[in-house]
């Protein structure tokens, strides 16, 4: 080993000691003709003072010596003069009187700071990011990743799970997101998929009575560009068989109870809460809803009904509703506050926003004309509105009105500092199975999700209220994960797919291999998948998920340090029988 | 949950408590009316009594069960009659008396036996694969390869390695393995290339300073179609700064002492032995020998230049080598026995296998007249010939005529019965650095593994006699993987590039990214990649990989079970903006 220790571990008990430590020269100080450098690496940084007092030659070849330089440094460790103690630091107290220095390699003066408070555009960051991961708090974020995926990997051992590799060549399935293809060059003609999803190889695993599956495996979609998504993502997929739906929710919130407790060191309240998409929708216009604050919707539909303004009753007698949402203590909003609510509306789909300001008992906006005393009376009572509240509105179909209106609230929410610095987990559960797309009945999630018991009745006769056994895990206004009980049996799956307009017969060319494999008994199973850098950035504190990974994408896919995607040149074409298609496309 | 225990865990000790057990039928039995049920899931089987006598209704269901159907049965843990019990299982002393039978599936006759010694093609297995894994030896050797990755992982979190996951979407590198390609949707013209490994990526995770890194990723390559080759497999990475050889291989040996003590429970002993590349082509023929077995070579192309066998004299004057293995007490072999070794030699690359039987101290063959007898004496003590041996030799160029013996050595050790069952581990270093190619030198490992100190000086003068700072970790004659320290500073890979006749600029351009991070102060360091497929195979005393892969390809590289690789279609195709150009090329 080229050192004795590293440069976060000495201490006042260490001195006298001789050491060597390796590492990065961070800063270089000349005061009096005595050199005093910062040595870093990955565990921390200690002071090396080269004084020509102690030894000429050493100090002479440390006068040169630059930022970002690779240092080999051996000596004794010494009490640093009365006064000259850093506390912020572990190793503040000592410092290293240097008899022997090796400069392991130089460095060119590096294009972005080794400062933890860097200010680099993103590209540039991404460019150089060897150097922008020497940043402590990079490293930090990437140690932290390794810790949550390690306790992670030690919880689902201690619960007899068995992590097992899927394969990264598969076959496309229909439908779901886009894929990845790779052409097969022993195979002309032919090409591997990547997959979006390990979800048929771990419903495989639970056919060959694996009992309990677990794996941390690298994800991949094709998707159209957008800011927050990479191409390439980590999941904690997880799959059990002989369960229902609160057997996983169970297993899940004992993970995330074991991975606070590892990780951050504090005790996580289980069982999480609980909402049904509609009442999370009804209540905060979003099946991921943040509940750190309260601003609760209120559906005035019945109330509305008997006011003559005009959009408001369309919107109700559309078979639509009309959500209220009472902005407490935010009467005096501006003019300006008022229409940046409502772009924020119309922005996420809404027509408009309604509001009105109560002003005592009274209600006052430029459309209280058409509401009268006795409706507006029944607004205040339900609503709770108090002088100097503000009323919100939004009308339109169920799911629009509300996730417009849930939008306004998480503005409110900020604007009003309602947000509490705290953990709020739930499950949001019995999602619809289908949802009509142009008079046909298509699967929300995916085919194999199975409904829920009470509604297999109603699934010939009315599909539109069919839930699913299906569950989101949801903190702080994110969605981390979401999972479902699949159907394991042909009867169900046939039914299922009847409404779909497919007969069992057409889904099993579909999905040959998975449909195939039930035929040989199948068990009750279900499964989720968790989103690792979503959890991981949540868990730290971060909103970007590029944070907490150690080599991600631009928002273009692109990665400007290696340089991918690159352009195809002849000789590759070639080699898997391809030839480009560019022109003509574009 | 559907079941209070697993089929594997009910002794005499629960005796008279109910009990709800979940799986499958693996044998049904009518013993005079009684239907007694063998009830598998992964952990173990229970029996499962369908008595008319103690419940007549579920007597009646009971009978038409069939096997691999899915059962969830309910009922009272009870001892079994005297002489009835099984001691193989350990739920061998009781049975369960049902009371509540559900079918939860049922099953098709499966098309391959669910048993341990299954007798099916590979390709059947493979197709009906959820099937295969059902039998307990094929889900035992799946969680045997979770032990040991789950060890792994402990052990270099203990040993402060940080595991960082490295992207599967990267650029090409010249050189090296085929990369698979899979075409950008987004970026028209251009593709992303999957890692053959995560080489480049892991060195710049120590220009980052992350110190010790180590991932067990899938990596891929596209290479032609070969037996034990699978297109992805996985590996146990690992890179670690400041740092020689020594430190790499202690890191090592630890982890394999690890392994060994917590997944197997046995002591292994360390260091583990060393040959040099050089010693281990000269006395076993090979770079990964089987140490299980002794049957060194002796060089005795000194002695043999005093002959006048034309093949053994053209090889030594041509600078060649004559090697010599002595078969201690294969003198008997027959005609058809030497000639099966003749074959072995040829087939691996060597004009022929000479031999000579020693008949007590006289040496015979049909060569011996070409050796005086002074020539056969020094033979004879050399090689420590006795009665009753036979001596066979090679002779070509180093490496060809060690390579030849080498596999005749192994096709000996076995005939004779001489491979100990036991674990010899063994590091094979020093390789060189170079190999000549039509009168060019050309990288043996990559252009970024470091020269022994002590060679350095011979770079420019005698290339072919360089060694490099690489190592494999050899296991009873296979190899598990390899490493090398890198060159971290420009002016060595400088010359290390104009060996092989390219500038330092130009590498540049190829290797662009790697060499840029390397200017801002690269670290001295190493590493090693072990392949986890091999690893685990070994461990469990199983030769073939596959076997230790959940869903593993065939030696076409197919999928029997989903069919990959598929067939393109146009709207993939122009999704990618891609076109077939197979018809040209086939």
């Amino acid at each position: 080993m080229k050192r004795t220790h590293t440069c976060g571990e000495l201490t006042k008990t260490d001195i006298q000691q001789e050491v060597t430590l390796c590492g990065w020269v961070q800063t270089r100080r000349d005061h009096g003709g005595v050199v005093f450098v910062d040595l870093r690496d990955r565990y921390g940084i200690t002071q090396v003072v080269f004084d020509p007092s102690h030894n000429k030659n050493v100090h002479s070849k440390a006068d040169k010596l630059g930022r970002e330089w690779v240092l080999q440094i051996t000596g004794k460790v010494s009490l640093r003069p009365k006064g000259m103690e850093n506390s912020k630091l572990k190793t503040g107290e000592i410092e290293i009187m240097t008899d022997h220095l090796e400069i392991l390699n130089i460095a060119e003066t590096p294009p972005i700071e080794i400062e933890d408070n860097l200010e680099a555009g993103e590209d540039t960051r991404l460019k150089y990011r060897y150097l922008d991961l020497r940043r402590p708090s990079m490293q930090k974020k990437l140690m932290f990743r390794h810790e949550i995926m390690h306790a992670t990997r030690e919880y689902f051992k201690q619960n007899q799970f068995v992590e097992i590799e899927t394969p990264i060549l598969v076959k496309t399935t229909p439908g779901g997101a886009r894929v990845f293809k790779t052409p097969s060059r022993v195979h002309p003609g032919k090409f591997y998929a990547l997959p979006e999803s390990p979800q048929i190889y771990k419903q495989l695993l639970m056919v060959a009575g694996l009992d309990r599956y677990f794996q941390i495996p690298k994800c991949l979609r094709d998707e159209d560009l957008r800011a927050d998504r990479q191409p390439e993502f980590t999941q904690i997929d997880v799959e059990m068989s002989f369960v229902e739906e609160k057997d996983i929710q169970d297993m899940i919130e004992g993970l995330f109870k074991y991975l606070f407790k590892t990780v951050l060191n504090k005790e996580l309240p289980t069982p999480f809460s609980r909402l049904t998409f509609y009442d999370a929708m009804s209540k905060y216009g979003s099946d991921k809803p943040d509940l750190r604050f309260g601003l609760e919707f209120e559906d005035v539909t019945e109330i509305i009904k008997h006011s003559d303004f005009g959009v408001f009753k369309s919107a109700a007698d559309k078979n639509g509703h009309v959500f209220c949402l009472n902005a407490k203590g935010a009467g005096g909003f501006s003019r300006t506050e008022l229409e940046e609510i409502i772009d924020i509306g119309k922005r996420h789909g809404l027509g408009g926003v309604a509001w009105m300001k109560v002003n005592g008992t009274v209600l006052e906006s430029n459309i209280v004309k058409y509401f009268s005393a006795e409706v507006q009376k029944q607004l205040i009572e339900k609503i709770k509105a108090q002088d100097g509240d503000l009323l919100l509105f939004a009308a339109d179909e169920f799911e629009k009105a509300a996730n417009g209106l849930g939008q306004v609230r998480l503005h409110i929410g900020k604007k009003l500092n309602l947000i509490k610095d705290e953990w709020k987990f739930l499950w949001v559960v019995d999602f619809p199975l289908y949802e009509q797309v142009e008079d046909k009945w298509t699967a929300r999630h995916h085919i194999f999700t199975h409904p829920k018991d009470e509604d297999l009745d109603k699934l010939e006769t009315d599909p539109g209220t069919v839930r699913g056994k299906m569950y989101d895990v949801v903190l702080n206004g994110w969605e981390l994960g979401g999972g479902s009980i699949r159907i394991h049996r042909k009867d169900v799956q046939a039914r299922v797919c009847q409404v779909l307009g497919m007969t069992y017969e057409e889904a099993e060319k579909t999905f040959d291999f998975l449909l195939n494999a039930f035929k040989y008994g199948a068990p009750p199973h279900g499964g989720i998948a968790l989103g690792l850098d979503r959890t991981t950035a949540l868990l730290s504190g971060i909103a970007d998920i590029r944070e907490v990974i150690a080599f991600p994408r631009n928002k273009a896919a692109e990665n400007p340090m290696d340089g991918s995607p690159q352009e195809w040149n002849k000789e590759f074409l070639d080699d898997l029988h391809m030839k480009l298609d560019v022109v003509k496309k574009q």
